[in-house]
């Protein structure tokens, strides 16, 4: 999940300095500065490049921006057949270049530290947003419609993603990122017989590109809510799956077996809470996944994204917390 | 779920007659009317007492009110130890006298033309609601906070109200209803760990109490979200779970056995579709249960709350193919 963010003062220097949001993803100094902020801060033992999941949606001309409080928006989104059509085709490496750019930066700035994770939101994911033409107060019940009325047009926009997600990926890896993690955030709203048609089809797709074309480069797919589609989410080929924090690790493990690593799961709100109740946690997270062995993995994420209410110190909990429970297992 | 709501004229109309929604939800006689108008019009097999989840946070009075558009809203809410403290006592039948009579009234209108089910809201999904002062825009992370710095409270709060279900659904069986289902909303939003100490075990409570006092009145638990806890709400000793959209039912079954019922779960936004498109949709919820047997039962019904942007017709082809797949797997 993303690392940098408001509750960082040092990040809402920076975003202030930018003028907004956007401006602050689309400058490759700017994103390079907040990406490494809580590396230098907390000493993480990875980076994960600072970007939105809306930059292909905003590539496709939609016109992404950001209302205080409000979540992103567009100022065109995709209502009829014609509509994707209509969709400009992109030169990934055209008109995200400043993610590329952003992610060389980082590497140099690195300068072998830790690596860095890039990321894409998944198809499935990033249509939510171009159909409802932004974020949701009632789970994209506006967009769930469209799977049962014209499931053709949704397939033929994640179709388009698809392609755009594997070429934007690509273009981070050959920039320099180590790892690419996938996020389907909206996942979990699809109904079971829907989520392999709609969304678990095409993050496969999106892994067996990135393996053919980056064999070394291991992929993380993270369904929010997917909790009881492990063992497909799995069976994509990716190398970790993300768990939020309503998984259970051992029975997450029992189930996807050691093929793959697992990442995750603290509760982003265990970080609102007291000291005592972070540590405690933290260690609660590590001893849940079980006895750790050769080629059996799990990494250490919270199960969502960081609250902008985290106070600074309880963030230096659990990194100390983490760092003592790694030297006992080691 | 609620069958009556915004997508029926005649519930538009009466709802205008009283004013607002509380009110409807605190006259007997409106409320009576409103949940005897889905039965009127389509002939579903049993009816669901119209009322709202969050009448007992409102008879401790926390004044409960609509702000249109934006959901249930509190004037008071739970801050501290002293506010729990000061709760007052309830006397359901006397603060939630309503409730009964209205119960009272439905049975006598229906007049055995189809059971009646009653229900209450979760002490978990209440105390989300009383902790928060309303429904929420981020998962109630103001809420999951205190979980993770005064659980002492959290739980101090959910057994006062675990008291108070008890005794409303006791009144309600009492004055007539058939069945009672217990709606755990916000469950899904627990961490695994604690969803156990948070929900399930005031759930079972209930369902215990209730075993004792009424031993023929069957109990279905509803966990939004809690696919992933399906043998654990089976362990409540309930009779039936209900089951999100989100739920695979054959494997639920295989998961829970054939002791419980399971009740579920289309996707309330097939109901947005085309009517080709709910007639399949239909059918294949009623597929995925499997081959029917002596003891082994599923009830059909929505997978979440019915949406008021809903087409009437939409409803009348569910309702009709329901009834052609139940002529052809009596």
């Amino acid at each position: 999940m993303r690392q940098a963010g408001r509750y960082l003062p040092e990040y809402n220097a920076t975003r202030k300095q930018a003028g907004n949001f956007l401006n602050l993803c689309k400058t490759p100094e700017l994103a390079c500065e907040v990406t490494l902020q809580p590396i230098d801060r907390y000493g993480f033992d990875a980076a994960i490049l600072f970007s939105d999941i809306l930059t292909i949606p905003d590539a496709l001309g939609l016109g992404l921006h950001f209302v205080e409080g409000e979540g992103p928006r567009f100022h065109k989104k995709i209502t009829c057949e014609q509509d994707v059509a209509d969709l400009p085709a992109v030169d990934v490496a055209d008109s995200l270049g400043y993610v590329a750019d952003a992610v060389s930066l980082i590497r140099r700035e690195l300068n072998g530290r830790v690596p860095l994770i890039g990321f894409s939101g998944s198809p499935w994911t990033l249509a939510c947003y171009m159909i409802s033409g932004g974020s949701s107060g009632d789970d994209f019940l506006s967009v769930r419609k469209w799977l049962y009325s014209r499931p053709d047009l949704v397939h033929s926009v994640i179709d388009r993603l698809t392609q755009l997600v594997i070429d934007y990926c690509d273009m981070q890896v050959q920039s320099g990122a180590q790892a690419i993690m996938l996020f389907d955030s909206w996942g979990g709203l699809l109904a079971d017989s829907h989520f392999e048609k709609f969304s678990r089809r095409s993050l496969q797709t999106i892994v067996d590109s990135l393996r053919q074309r980056h064999p070394d480069t291991p992929t993380i797919v993270f369904v929010k809510g997917g909790g009881q589609w492990l063992e497909s989410i799995a069976a994509t080929g990716c190398d970790a799956v993300g768990c939020d924090w309503t998984v259970n690790l051992a029975q997450a493990r029992a189930r996807v077996g050691d093929r793959v690593a697992l990442q995750g799961n603290l509760d982003p709100a265990v970080l609102l809470g007291s000291p005592e109740h972070v540590a405690v946690e933290v260690a609660r997270v590590i001893e849940s996944f079980g006895q750790r062995g050769p080629g059996v993995g799990h990494v250490f994420n919270l199960g969502h994204g960081i609250s902008q209410f985290t106070p600074l110190d309880n963030v230096s909990v659990l990194v100390e917390t983490v760092a003592k429970a790694s030297r006992r297992l080691a």
